[in-house]
């Protein structure tokens, strides 16, 4: 291991969870020097083997209740469903003083499911990284996932605001920018930044490949026309997305109903032949993406950066090189 | 200019129109040396200078009769709904023999509106290039856009075969893999692939910013949990996209109705908290991604290969490197 770039925040990390989001913290922490002692645990062994070979933690344990003992941060890293069991079963087991969070994509039904089993003593601060990748598992990690990204605290009311200070700063080292809500609030803007997205994803890919009339090999050629992109997302992990629509569902059907309302004024416009409805949606839509990378929140660089091979050395194939005016 | 790699299969090219995807067949077919003379025009005059600047075409001319003229292959690289128009104004002075073609989005109305007015002894062959990117205009092309990327042809019936191999050559020489199906069908293919996915993101985008509840600044801030993969799409350009969806508006009507069956059936799992369902089909779904990239159709890169800035060198503001156990 490196030398720590800085003084650790807390002694012993324990996270238990070590798929994409977990491990990139156990990555980033120790790069960062922010912990002092890195404790992991998942639920399947192979998971856990994983996690020994790849030595992003000190040590790797496995049971939730031996991962917690002594630890300083913990840090919950699993499908929003699965948290109320782990806090209960974590709970007595937990260090006086310590700081219990998790990264769960929707924050009012995991704090209502964990904050009952963390005894009195504990500082329980929700959290929210919103980063990742479509890929899921241990070797899906990487140090610099959180970088630019925002990660949202939602300390329920009462919370010891030094407790949420240093999860903060623990953050922050990852190159995270903080910023506090409520969970209600927190769960209001990720159903329409992330949730209503992904489920709007999920659905088109469904739609595409239900047609009697386009084969699936068609929409697989021709997915560069923009259908390709909706794949991406749709790619994500079923269990921690099942898990999400279910915990958030009041503000997710809200959005989707506001969205089928926006769907029907398009397609009202379509319908019409109303050309300059058109025009003017496109044209205000159009600049929104210019904020977001000036926000520092996506690439500038054409269709994400995705890489272009080179053109052919030999360009015409023998029977069409010969066959000239 | 480099020497040419390979013999022309046509001595001069018109292109109509020098957008992103007009400039980029300059490129490639200046390249890959397919002919032995680019013409080019634009609509309007800073367009035209700028493919004067960037040098892409030996002659840039301020009228399209004057570009086709003695032009073996003429490529009109223009919004689809403009396309009848310019058939009309160049169909009397085409060279004799020429290859007529188009990159448009939707084909049967391209080919209802341009064949009326192209003469007898001109071979009409309808394209389009499954590519692109959001960006617009003749700085955006790039010589590799077409590389692995699919062009479909859709001579009408009758159309001299020779006609439509040496355009097959033309497109097969930028990388690209051509494909020959008949308009209609086209046009149910990219309804799906391509027209349906612009719409839904250009939805989504407008839900998001109309909200009350959640500010625009938020929106943005927290856009990398999937929103922000829609407003790429959403900024592609707005007259190309208006044309396109009342060129194809039956089979993009017919595309949301079925959308917003699967949207419903979605729902319904939601409010019914039906996870088996919402896990079945999201594992289902996510599937279908591998295959995309498994036929080059996509990066296997998490995130689209989106760049990762680096780690913080100092990672812990001071007030929090002092604040310890």
């Amino acid at each position: 291991m490196a030398a720590p770039k800085t003084t650790p925040l807390f002694n012993r990390l324990a996270l238990i969870g070590a798929g994409l989001i977990g491990s990139s913290i156990a990555r980033a922490a120790r790069e960062q020097g922010v912990v002092k002692e890195i404790v992991a645990t998942a639920r399947s062994q192979a998971t856990r083997q994983r996690v020994v070979a790849l030595g992003i933690a000190d040590t790797v344990v496995d049971s939730n209740v031996a991962a917690v003992a002594g630890a300083d941060l913990v840090i919950v890293c699993i499908p929003v469903g699965a948290c109320g069991a782990v806090a209960a079963e974590i709970g007595p087991h937990l260090k006086a003083g310590a700081v219990v969070s998790d990264v769960g994509s929707v924050k009012g039904s995991v704090t209502r499911d964990m904050a009952p089993h963390l005894p009195a003593g504990i500082h329980f601060v929700p959290a929210h990284p919103v980063a990742g990748t479509e890929y899921s598992g241990p070797d899906a990690g990487f140090a610099e996932l959180f970088v630019n990204r925002w990660c949202i605290l939602t300390p329920p009311e009462g919370t010891d605001p030094k407790a949420v200070e240093r999860l903060a700063a623990f953050w922050s080292a990852f190159g995270a920018k903080v910023e506090t809500m409520t969970a209600d609030h927190h769960d209001l803007v990720l159903a329409v930044t992330s949730h209503l997205p992904h489920l709007i994803a999920y659905t088109i890919v469904g739609t595409a490949f239900a047609l009697r009339e386009v084969t699936q090999s068609e929409v697989l050629k021709f997915s560069a026309g923009g259908f390709r992109d909706f794949t991406r997302i749709a790619s994500s992990d079923p269990t921690m997305w099942r898990d999400i629509f279910l915990a958030n569902k009041e503000a997710v059907l809200e959005m989707l109903g506001r969205f089928n309302e926006d769907v029907s004024e398009l397609t009202r416009a379509i319908r019409r032949d109303d050309g300059q409805a058109l025009f003017d949606i496109f044209s205000e839509r159009r600049a929104i993406r210019g904020s977001i990378v000036a926000m520092g929140q996506d690439s500038a660089a054409p269709d994400f950066g995705r890489p272009h091979p080179n053109l052919p050395a030999d360009p015409l194939p023998k029977p069409y090189a010969a066959d000239q005016d």
